[in-house]
């Protein structure tokens, strides 16, 4: 015996993610009819929801689903980033089970802010090995990049996303209605991942976010005047134009070399050390105000643009430090994204404002001094660590 | 607003399966290089063993990793369909946390029957959302189903491989060497997927089981004479041959017509329900005698292939009844592999010997009417059960 079989084959993927208002009013067909290939007779849908857009917009779902005689399940789940887990996921498991869903032309829905879309696409990949699903975000970094890709994910053992798929969604409802309801503390949150696809390739999100992120936050990025309303338009469409052009030719990461992990590097150890103090964006601003310093340090950005992006950061209540910015569990933080992305750093450094490369050789030193800087710019700013200061 | 992004990309995917004797022998690098994209330096690889496997083979892996300097670790898991579980799979990462693989180019190594590599592929397929793996089959079953296509998975609330995905491993090492240790049962629960791929697609295998099903029972495989020898190659090769071109069209299940599901209608419920008296095989082939029996109701099989094929599957000492096969039962696990095969029966029904069709309107009657001789032909065969008897 000495055969070989050779088995080629490629997995089409096609998704999109659409901007819709108003997507549980009645008038609207759009939640009704994404991701379904229905054919005739009752439309069945199970829906998990955060427990927290339950009690704000549960009247106004069951309202939709019943206007539209659709046979439903709400499954509503108490969501933050330490329920990110594999329980979490067999919930949404249990409740397909009972509901028991046909295996393609019956999406699942998911409505919730990031974490919650990472479960339940996560649980929508694993059961029967891919059933498919719908997002509608309702939280600003849901909106621009949670809701955006393809990755499912819960935190494992300590590790922040250790287990998770690529799977995406067959469509995402973009409505930015939901952000009414959002505590500042959240839109600061999504502001981050808008601002780290800023710095490393849209100079103009970038200038946009100094002209109008007081109002963005202060607005929820609702528009209140014509002005407004643009900018908060333009912000979020760049930001997801900038994400997707980075996603599509690398879906499955095959390339590690990716700017939009940028922020991405020593936050997933940082938060996952904070947890539950940190939220995401928060943890990535942190990692990117390091990663800022350490650009500033090897003389990529200018001490002008240095001071711009963290008066950018401050102007977006974002914080800079956290007390976990150890020295030592930087090095074990790079160390593990280094094995993440096969053995070398591929660390996305900014250059100037709106542009970035990469590294393989930051040293313990260079981390060291750019946490030190930063606990002294943090304690300098007050007794209390900036991030509660921004959100008390 | 009123923006749609469209995101269209194909993930290619390759792999191989192959055959390789003697795969611990120190001279034959084939493990060594499994699935690797090796650059300088330590060869570093997580192997998982099936802990019997270890039991037998592990003082030979050992040699052969030190003999090639490897630096290694190695996870033994107690494996059985009941310890199928997410549990399982946790174990695995809590493995690779602890060694800690590098993205890429570290490939974990698992070495066990179909059970094992389901669990070991799917902790890859989920561990940073894919780290390659390479598999080696010990069992029948393993070497002729679970090894060759790309389905990982475990059973969950009682469903059989209810959470999975479809995860090839990169190479695949086929060593019938290994049949040498496992047991005259597990020979032959790997014989029904081999007789599922005669019934439906392959008279010319149908006929070799026929001629030499008791001989490759007895020899485990080995072929002691040249005539045997050329029999189990064939057997083996035919099974694997006519598995992968069902396969290869339709990895991904996107259609749910598959010849391949013969056999798997029924009995992922008696799986589950005899659990842990029924291997997967045995499950198998009770569904392929019901449903040769409604062939034969159906006049779609003739009175004298049906009784050939029982007097095949009596050679090949596979159980045709279990006492969970009641008529409520059968039309609640029909009622589940519709979801499954989203809301029609596509049930693959043999025709005559070696061809198969699918049909959707098999009423409970007819299930009720095999079930019923089935439960006759079982009773008249002795006391006990004929699987019992079959393995006593």
């Amino acid at each position: 015996m000495s055969r070989t079989w050779i088995v080629n084959a490629a997995l089409p993927v096609h998704y999109q993610v659409r901007v819709v208002d108003g997507v549980f009013n009645p008038t609207n067909r759009a939640l009704l009819e994404a991701g379904a290939t229905q054919r005739t007779g009752t439309i069945r849908r199970l829906v998990v929801l955060d427990a927290e857009v339950e009690r704000l917009y549960g009247v106004q779902l069951r309202h939709y689903l019943q206007h539209h005689g659709v046979k439903y399940q709400i499954i509503s789940l108490p969501i933050s980033e330490t329920e990110k887990t594999m329980d979490s996921v067999f919930a949404v498991v249990k409740g397909i089970n009972e509901f028991g869903i046909s295996r393609r032309h019956e999406p699942i829905i998911a409505i919730g802010g990031g974490v919650l879309m990472d479960i339940v696409g996560l649980a929508a990949s694993l059961y029967r090995r891919s059933t498919p699903y719908v997002r509608v975000p309702t939280t600003l970094i849901g909106l621009v990049d949670a809701g955006v890709g393809v990755k499912t994910g819960v935190n494992h053992s300590a590790h922040k996303n250790r287990l998770g798929t690529y799977f995406p969604a067959r469509d995402t409802l973009l409505d930015r209605g939901f952000l009414k309801t959002v505590d500042t503390r959240h839109i600061v949150n999504g502001l981050a991942e808008i601002l780290k696809i800023a710095l490393i390739k849209d100079r103009t999100l970038f200038e946009l976010l100094e002209r109008h992120g007081t109002t963005l936050i202060t607005e929820r990025l609702q528009g209140r005047t014509p002005e407004s309303n643009r900018a908060a338009t333009q912000v979020i469409e760049r930001a997801i134009t900038g994400m997707l052009e980075e996603l599509e030719m690398n879906l499955w990461e095959h390339k590690l070399e990716r700017v939009v992990d940028y922020g991405h590097s020593f936050s997933p150890t940082i938060e996952m050390l904070a947890l539950p103090e940190l939220l995401h964006g928060e943890a990535v601003n942190i990692d990117m105000a390091l990663t800022t310093l350490i650009s500033a340090q090897r003389g990529m950005i200018t001490p002008e643009e240095r001071d711009r992006i963290f008066t950018l950061m401050r102007k977006l209540e974002l914080p800079v430090y956290h007390r976990t910015c150890e020295p030592a569990v930087l090095v074990d933080a790079l160390a593990d994204t280094v094995r993440h992305r096969d053995g070398l750093q591929r660390l996305p450094l900014a250059i100037g404002i709106g542009s970035a490369c990469f590294v393989n050789d930051v040293t313990p030193d260079e981390m060291t001094a750019a946490a030190t800087a930063l606990r002294e710019m943090d304690a300098s700013s007050g007794s209390a660590p900036m991030w509660e200061a921004a959100h008390a």
